[in-house]
């Protein structure tokens, strides 16, 4: 026996995050015609999980991790795209986050909902190994589409080499591997000239 | 040791197909702004599959689904959306897709290419278990978005209601409750008058 409701809210949700798609990130797209949309950037880092798994020490559940990534910035469809290097933003970002959660979640079935704002908070909170290495691609990415613009988004909010700095050293601590070619390309970033010291 | 051609075919391919974030499919955002891209249609029908699992009679792996799904329009980047109710385009798509994906899944280390290129080619051929239930939310997908936006999509492409069934038809195989659902909706098109008999 189908419980029709929980169908339809189930629906009802897949309809909701469609709106992701008109959340526009800071990151350009690497051909820099537009700003990319958080329902590019979390396919793209989805896809990210899966080939840069192998870099990663410990033991990685990438089933959730890629889950993580999928739902990580659903809550953008009500709080919008906090810019990381915006410190006013910032301060806001967690209170309007987790409303945002609340609402968007709670469209599904109440096991759903729970099971996904749980994996929503872990990968915030960013202190198991899963939720570490989702941060570290969530991070790569934009540094990769930053440096592949000559630095266009960063120029335009004035963001300096120790901001970028601090938002990725996380990196260091789930894939040394990861963490020294990030660093090397924040390193050359400043040599050519896209990234301020 | 840490090979390091390795790491940047992984990268290069990673630059590359951010490509997916500039092909535009057939079918609009739910709020008719715009076409959506294909990686943003990628995620939504990722995230889609975590949800709606439940409905699938078999034992599904969901990780090799949300791989599928995640990869699956790749080949876009080179072959173009193939409008699915376009006879003379599906025609040459297998082989413009078949180079597509060589070249693109060649970027990767040889193991990783391989491996995607047989994921790619199993949602292709839509015979096992994962595949019907990856293809199924592909299908599903779409339908959502021309039911939501009044059959924008379908009216601008004279689709028909045979046409529409004849796509979605492969729902039936995997999941009695979704394939439900979908002929619902089509009625339901039909009878408002956004889908013509």
């Amino acid at each position: 026996m189908v419980d029709n409701n929980r169908f339809e809210n189930q629906i009802r949700f897949v309809k909701e995050i469609d709106k992701l798609k008109q959340v526009f990130r800071q990151t350009l797209l690497m051909d820099k015609s537009r700003q990319e949309t958080s329902s590019e950037h979390s396919w793209h880092i989805a896809l990210m999980a899966l080939i840069l798994l192998e870099y990663v020490e410990g033991q990685i559940d990438l089933l959730r991790v890629v889950k993580m990534l999928l739902i990580h910035d659903l809550v953008e469809i009500d709080a919008g795209d906090t810019p990381c290097y915006n410190e006013l933003a910032c301060q806001t970002k967690p209170e309007r986050e987790l409303k945002a959660a609340n609402r968007i979640f709670n469209l599904l079935p109440m096991n759903q909902a729970h099971y996904l704002k749980l994996l929503w908070k872990e990968f915030e909170d960013c202190q198991t190994l899963d939720s570490k290495f989702a941060n570290a691609v969530d991070r790569l990415q934009p540094l990769l589409s930053n440096y592949y613009t000559e630095g266009k988004a960063w120029k335009k909010n004035k963001v300096r080499k120790h901001q970028v700095i601090t938002r990725i050293y996380s990196i260091k601590d789930i894939s040394p591997k990861i963490w020294k070619y990030a660093s090397d390309i924040v390193e050359d970033s400043v040599r050519k000239g896209i990234l301020s010291e």
